[in-house]
């Protein structure tokens, strides 16, 4: 399957792009039905579409969806399902065998536990302990031989295919058909894009991220800018950024490449800022 | 827009189909992700699709889009909009000028209230009393005018659109892109299909529905044979049917031409009812 | 945790019923809104909750609230989760050792796979061959331990828990916190209730039943009588139903208990399939 | 209905309280099955709480609900329908005769259409042109009283009410029981507290933060915190702030008040703005 809409993620998966509806300019055909159709050049449309980013008007990127074909660990399933908004088939394992594949850990995948971070991992174990890597790669691969050998064997006298499942480990393979639209494939992206995220599921993140940036060239560029490398700060950290900056929001000329509306934006917010009414 | 993808609705509303994402391929290929690939001929996909509809596997349908375009008076886009798992675009009020057409009623549209079914219409006005269905022809052209005066004048004075808008009638057209999966579609065209809803979304729905039968011919049909066009009857009505019929299910034979599984299925529910176990 | 809100479930599972919103008087207070107040005794309202589920009128059943905290196996885990309608908080395998018990199958348990259903089970091993039964549990507990000690050794050496749990099998189990409205319930219900869902899914659908009769008596009998033992029959199937029964409808009588305005929709529906129109 | 679950809002409409699910510890709850239960004062819930709406782990929120009952403009309440988590029952115009009550504009209500924002109003008419105000007054109240009688002659005349409704403005006073959850409630209310929001819309959402801050006072104050007052920068605003602002990070001490983890976390965003890696 190596084509340039499939793209191979860990040992034995990948995302496959299947089918898209819609383009930026359907982002754009939707949004202008409630603001009016003065506008229409292609420049005027990325200004649109990067104006409905940035004010989160999120309805018209609805009207977009991307479908996929994704092979995955179970593990890596159990964090993709939790995405509710999104239309999915799977891979019956209660009507057919099981793929019988899984992600295996080889000696340079491990990783520690990370100390500062109770749900995360940090540093590579095989750069300090190449022994403990190889035993452990030794180790999983002996358990999953015998996981595969008890389940054909249980197939083999005849037991249900819903019952013999339920001793393979998490990191049996497993396929789906994944659609979403474009609104709620970003929200996903935002989330599993992230660093905290588990790096498997990161490394699907980015399969998909391609594709959509793909599809969808000017709308996933709002998405980067607005969203995914936007800086948040709460109503407390509006104060220590008051403490730490001193500006005359009046005075202020260009800056940071900023123009027009956005300049004016950002003023707007620095000002609310330096007022206190964040 | 007289073009075969638009079809006129009401006196000044239409269905205009603007995107389909597959075809009745994509149900089959995303259910054979679960059920594996053994079958692979058109007539076999007819088959599965039908099953799939038959037994309620409602997820494939899923996979399926359709988006139009319509145009349509604010009382249907209040019944409309009910249905959540849509995504629409509506033309903004609060940003443009309000579309100066209302759904207006011709002397031959009136209908009575219906005297058995609190929430419906019976038989047209015109019909026995032509002097009540013409004078309220007239009282609404009159009042609808007078509205729309008053409307203009309040824009005219420069009074806010949010505001001003606040007298207009839900006969007002409006229009919006509405995108909807397959599966969604079905649900909401039991509902809005059925005799019992008002007459005016029932005539959006059939030209919904021609578009939907058009994009998904085999989908539909299933859908018409085993959801539209299909009867259920309760514990209690299968108790009387029970005693209305008396039949010796192992000695039947062939039946309403249900041939195969589907007789099978058929014979089974006799049996339920036969035994009392429905 | 034996408690009457606490209702055990396989080996080491159980459903417990934490917290509930509504009552059947909350569906008639919402339905009323719509349906108006002149209706107010407590017979008034057990007609209505009929009369409300007889119709498929389901947003006021969405006004009631059901949250339960339930241990079960990931592998029932990956079923439930797909009911998408529901809220739900898991115990995380990234932040916390994984619980160290898995669903076991004891020598009763073992399922032959269906010959007729690809996607079920059939008949128990052991009741024709028990030394396979036997030898199925040994194995299995072989297997799950070996698992177990690798596990915790991978834990012992630094090993990212996300990493670990890798290897762990579906049958491990796993808690939550599910919360879902009545009419979302319902569905679930329908469809995890059926006999052709795998066993154990059944199970704790049958424990949620449990407590959803007990908060909704009025409301679930309802459901038991016009969804849950109610039968669909198709359009073909109408057709062969008439070819099987002789029935003037306009001469019947009171029939299967049936009375009033349920006797009238009875005798709509075999008119409708005695003249060929549904 | 003078009570204290009871707000009054415009001339004749309301929010009032029905019922409520959960209380801040039913988030603590469901977010503890995820995250252990090592820290159990009401200090720490207060702290978790804060830690999951900071970090966007929203789903605990989901676990609490709130119904209102709210007596609404129609044309507030066709935004309100367009929050599409939410349940609703509405008060219906077919069955019944609707409510003879519209939302009035008094003299001193009347608003201009905003110059620099094409969906705002922005200055009251009074102020500077009174009798453009009395007017305006004037002449809805007439056209209000027009309608009013068509309506009831139409009734009076046996049309149907499915029909005659067609003419009733969008100031049609109706009835909701409306039931979200409270992440869901928080998002409506971001989007409807803001400024930029009709004032109609804003001034119920006012009344129902009322409720949401009375039965969750810690969530609601984190939302107010994290979200609500929050300020977000882009990608370019981040660059532009670079410019503005030079910080040695790591001699930054106290700052705003921030202390521990919420201090680090600051310092994380400052670094990355002072790297240009946001």
């Amino acid at each position: 399957m190596p084509d340039k809409n499939t793209i191979a993620v860990l040992d034995d998966g990948f995302v496959r792009l299947v089918d898209v509806m819609g383009t930026d300019s359907a982002i754009v055909q939707a949004a202008r039905i409630s603001y009016g159709d003065g506008t229409k050049t292609p420049s005027d449309d990325r200004h649109l579409i990067r104006y409905l980013m940035r004010h989160r008007h999120t309805s018209p990127f609805e009207q977009c969806e991307l479908k996929f074909h994704i092979r995955l660990p179970m593990d890596v399933m159990r964090q993709l399902v939790r995405h509710r908004t999104a239309s999915l088939n799977e891979y019956s394992t209660r009507y057919s065998v099981a793929i019988d594949s899984h992600q295996k850990h080889y000696p340079g995948d491990w990783r520690y536990q990370a100390k500062s971070n109770q749900q995360g991992s940090d540093g590579f174990v095989i750069n300090d302990n190449a022994s403990i890597a190889l035993e452990s790669t030794k180790k999983e691969t002996q358990v999953l031989s015998d996981v595969s050998t008890l389940y054909k064997a249980l197939l083999d006298q005849g037991i249900a295919r819903e019952q013999a499942r339920s001793i393979l480990p998490l990191s049996t393979y497993t396929e789906i058909y994944w659609k979403i639209n474009l609104h709620n494939l970003f929200h996903f992206l935002k989330l599993r894009l992230d660093s905290h995220a588990q790096q498997e599921i990161q490394m699907y993140a980015k399969a998909i991220y391609h594709f959509a940036k793909q599809a969808f060239p000017i709308a996933t560029e709002a998405f980067d800018d607005y969203v995914l490398h936007s800086c948040t700060f709460s109503k407390q950290e509006c104060n220590a950024l008051r403490e730490l900056m001193s500006i005359d929001v009046t005075a202020m000329g260009e800056c940071g490449g900023l123009q027009g509306r956005e300049l004016n934006e950002f003023k707007d917010k620095l000002t609310m800022i330096m007022e206190g009414v964040c």
